[in-house]
């Protein structure tokens, strides 16, 4: 990403990054809810925290210590103490502002990952298999995340290439001018529309029979693996205006 | 899967785990091969491990620690010294002999995935995120040995179907006369055109401008994000008969 910081470059990455949502959410699909996964047992398993928690910790943990985290599109969900790289770490180069690796909205993603997207994708039930669960739940939120963060290129190129439109709405701290100029609905209404056909496509049920791979729209929706418009209201909902707060806040920063 | 341990489900959760693998590969393929993440360092980290080993004997501590690796089809890849579930388990019905546990072909598939598989599917290169790269290695592994580890179950449904088949050779120790009798090439050149056509599915690049999804075969293989062909190779080269090696592991210990 960060090697060729240009708007198709930018664009490029964020249309692969839709790929990796549709397959982590037909994957977590597999499973049912599993509700106690996420509940804080009663004590001594530690310090409360529900099965998911302790799980993203650890998995944070591990992955810092192999050396991730260091690209700003990468952001942990519990940046506290997290360890240092115990391998060596090829550097990448820098083309953002510095500022842009506190950059983070994960702890709004959490919330909408567990409360409120979870139920719209995956099937009531508990089938009692919480490790595999939430490894899942971990795939999902690593691909969301870095989807999001990704708008700190967006923003970057999108700076530099007309300063003169973004440098008095920064001066003037304009988070609602900024997030208007950062606003193609036409854009966005593609994107939905995208992300729709794709779990359409990826979450079919592939079979030899078909002599042709089906049409879009011929398919019933209700044998995807996810529903093809839970990925559309995840996009419109969540994940670009999400994308835009990660723009707004480095831009506000942008000039310091 | 084990509920139902019927002839249907069995070839149903193999046929879903296909889509797995090819998604993880699919993932996987987004990096070049990253050589230097195989190699064991110099000195001072972790013994002289990989940092491949390192993340995945550390991966699966902590997924043993969320209670995995109970499922007869979840086999560690280093079972040695793996720390016991810190959260309460769900037990699962036991459908398969007690010997099925510890049937395991993971030194076969850690040696096929490393040594032959990646090459194939992975483009020649060092892009320096080697974290990103092997927890990437770690999602296919993981696919591959369940698939293949599923075949404690296929054995099972094999023999309940005809006891008096298997029973004779069983207690012969008739290794090559079993694999004969579990071998149905037909169904096996099938299961090679299905994942091939998976791969062609789930590895295009889908864009609205398309009015149709891809007619099978008019996409360009090339295009695709993991060589359809890769996948009917690994899976005739390895994943059947690795298969078929756990079978006959698990059906040689049947009647003890």
């Amino acid at each position: 990403m960060a090697e060729q910081l240009s708007l198709a470059a930018v664009r490029g990455a964020l249309i692969r990054e839709e790929d990796s949502i549709v397959f982590a959410l037909i994957e977590r699909a597999r499973r049912p809810r599993n509700a106690p996964a996420y509940y804080a047992p009663d004590a001594g398993t530690d310090d409360g925290r529900s099965l998911a928690e302790f799980f993203v910790r650890e998995a944070e943990a591990l992955h810092a210590k192999t050396g991730h985290y260091e690209k700003p599109e990468d952001v942990p969900f519990f940046p506290q103490d997290l360890p240092s790289p115990l391998f060596p770490i090829k550097g990448y180069p820098k083309v953002l502002h510095p500022f842009a690796s506190s950059v983070s909205v994960n702890d709004a993603i959490w919330k909408m990952y567990f409360n409120e997207l979870l139920p719209l994708f995956t099937v009531d039930g508990d089938d009692g298999y919480y490790a595999e669960t939430v490894a899942l739940d971990f795939a999902c939120l690593k691909a969301l995340s870095r989807r999001i963060h990704y708008g700190k290129y967006v923003a970057e190129v999108k700076f530099k290439d007309a300063p003169q439109d973004y440098s008095p709405l920064i001066h003037a701290k304009g988070t609602d001018a900024l997030m208007n100029l950062l606003t193609f609905k036409a854009v966005e209404e593609k994107v939905k529309k995208r992300v729709e056909k794709k779990a359409r496509i990826f979450g079919q049920n592939v079979t030899l029979e078909d002599g042709v791979d089906k049409h879009e729209g011929s398919a019933d929706d209700s044998e995807c693996k996810v529903n093809p418009k839970v990925l559309s209201e995840l996009y419109d909902r969540w994940v670009m205006p999400l994308t835009k707060d990660v723009e707004v806040e480095y831009l506000l920063r942008r000039l310091d």
